[in-house]
């Protein structure tokens, strides 16, 4: 016996649905690395396709399905993805984002002691009905902040903490930038980098690197914005910092946006 | 002896910043209810400024002051500490969030015993250069949805699941809407409300009302639309679905935004 | 027509439970302050019962009947609460549980401008079969510590950071203990306590005295159990100390426990 | 130049402290499965060791080189890794517990597609003083329940909705239980198990299914003990159910533990 296709009635009410499907789908997915092999990472999927004003309900097995066909796939390219799942949607415009903690391995300053970060990443994709590509990169990148006023006006000493640095960027797909270059560059922009080994040569080092080089999260900013503007490719981003501040019970706030062409 | 102000410092970067300053700040709050007196509530407070590409930072602790000043105040109009934020900061441009929990008395179906639901809710505030206020309010709203190709091809029963719809809506200051009348109109659009308090005559009442009633988020959202579009004075709204359906380990999702006017 | 009560049907698996109830339940309670008026709390419950081994169900419904009577009173003895709990589901044996955040007036160390910190806290009560009662008072203190290690081996600076406190402690119902009088004495364990607002001349005093005091987490821990040790109605306590390390991506962290008698 | 290790110096205070060490280390491990190659997973560590009252500090950076070292090994055996530990920091007693996502493939009950679920799973071991070993296995589960309440009084439908079954077990290191035996026997106490892809014919067996079989978390959590309790070669249990009610905005909530020899 047939069972009845409910999502395929007919709706009356006359509205185009922007984005509607299934999100918190946990996959382990491939990412291809620089100069490595890939790296398996645990995701978080959220996936959605445009509904037509005319349809009751979109087919909410059908993403997992395509989830599966391209979970042995490197996703570092989204497109083939993208395309499945307009077609087998029959959608006109398609959206998925894979939230994942991918990891790097580090040298320590001075001992040169390997080990790894991990980082919240995600990749983002949208194709409309022009089979227009557009990709996002998220990374999330710890650092060390010292505080510039607190330093300047104290004895001895500054108060400093961790901070994330939040950057989101867009760029072509005919042109892609690595997770582990843009997060080089934004590690860079503290005070210090942080690291998962440090002997205690290199807490020598961290410690005086950061009070030799204090920064508000305003400096952090306006640095990483420098950063990004150098890629000739990004075509927007937005900045976001969190300073775990460690004389309040609050964090300090930095956010910025643009689209650069 | 007087301390230098670092942050007055002059920046050479050439970067305006579009927001600095805190987050996650703790506070109560009073909030005007409809009908009744005023609610105090729990809020986590985020609040920033922009800041003129020539200074080198903010003032961070004139943010906590003044919502010390105001942290008396019915904040229902934060027009006034918008005004005050701009002034002290002397910066163009000031944003507020504030995100807290807001009770609302319900009563039970049949019995109608009344008991507390308690909202996640946030205020959103932004006053510009020519002082043009915008604000934002901020409801999360749980609902049953139950499956309506599930009851379709199913002998008997159904699939439900607790849903939450958030809708986020601006409107003008003169012309404000209640807290209270927006999550009663978003309640009326799942498969069924819920209580806190359901005696075995409300249970009864709730079973079955969500099963004559059966809605996939499609149909949810599309009926907040509607609910939402009645509105002549919001200016535009922003609507999120999730069903943490009660068969995947995952969710249902779907989302909408329009600019009204 | 009379509804057919299934949680009163005998069970046949043998098998006491020995807590059932709800959790998640939103509700505002008043707590009694230390030398101040009661303070409205947005508290998140727990709340169960043993159930024998007869029985198939317990009645959720009445657990928020009972949170409801008791939502005007003062919950700071929940000796009341409990009872009530207990004979209203016909068990032996209750535990209740609410989670909030307190908030405490706070004078900045030079300045002495005042501002609210909001510490997250619990209550937690048991009632047993001999009616003997049982408190817990759960307290979540941020304080600054700064590393002895990083001070000694380096030429200037030292990383330091926010860490959390937690202290759950137990004390007798005839001889109780306030929030405010043990928050008070856990904030004096870390390198210098944290403050919402501090003005540039108290800034100076907070980086000094961190700098002055550095500790490790297990300074932090010996000094906690020292504190907590002078307080002759302590029955037994709980200790977990996470500092968010400034120059990790990870936390240190120290824990204890001890019953005293 | 020698850097003074100041870890190494007396402490006067006097107190043994029971766990000292790092939190929320992130890392990718490999974890061994039933019938199939290893899983890798990427954890979050946290690991400490108990601290003779003679010293101040333990030696943090010696826990990430010991995750270093058995990051490429298996660690389904952990007592390795805990004797190393053990060693290197020169300590009475050492704990590590690894938090992980496990990923299971899962037939669909009718069209029998596989898809995979991923489940929160957590190993904890201790090794002490005479260094008997305990290790600790944690699962949570996802899985329906329709509420028999419901049923029984409705004319037609019944409430249910999406619960975690969360089983923390013991058990002897020569007797091992594999992760997906343990997670089979405790999806079959739901209501009805839930899978990532259902097609419309899986869907109508997924709620008949639930239809037929209701329980309340009190029958879940007496079947979880049955199931259990089957092992004979577990030691000790601890099992907590969270449903997260259709009707309510707050959950139905069971909890038991008990130690068997």
């Amino acid at each position: 016996m047939e069972l009845k296709d409910i999502q395929n009635k007919k709706d009356k009410r006359g509205i185009d649905i922007q984005k509607v499907g299934v999100k918190d789908v946990q996959v382990p997915l491939l990412v291809q690395r620089k100069n490595a092999e890939n790296q398996i990472v645990n995701a978080k999927a959220r996936m959605s396709v445009s509904l037509d004003k005319n349809f009751k309900g979109t087919h909410m097995s059908r993403f997992i399905e395509v989830l599966n066909d391209f979970s042995k796939s490197n996703i570092f390219d989204m497109y083939p993805m993208m395309e499945n799942l307009k077609n087998k949607l029959s959608a006109k415009f398609a959206e998925v984002k894979f939230n994942f903690t991918y990891f790097i391995e580090k040298k320590a300053p001075i001992s040169k002691i390997t080990s790894l970060i991990g980082y919240d990443c995600f990749f983002k994709a949208k194709l409309n009905e022009n089979n227009e590509y557009k990709f996002y990169l998220g990374v999330k990148v710890p650092v060390t902040t010292l505080c510039p006023c607190s330093k300047e006006i104290s004895d001895s000493g500054a108060h400093n903490q961790r901070a994330i640095i939040a950057v989101n960027i867009t760029y072509n797909r005919d042109n892609h930038i690595w997770i582990e270059d843009i997060i080089n560059d934004i590690e860079k922009c503290g005070s210090c980098e942080v690291y998962s080994i440090l002997k205690r040569r290199d807490e020598k080092y961290v410690t005086e690197q950061a009070y030799k080089n204090p920064k508000f999260v305003e400096d952090v900013l306006r640095d990483v914005v420098l950063a990004i503007e150098k890629y000739d490719n990004i075509t927007s981003y937005e900045i976001e910092i969190e300073a775990f501040e460690s004389i309040h019970n609050h964090s300090a706030w930095a956010y910025q946006k643009k689209v650069l062409n």
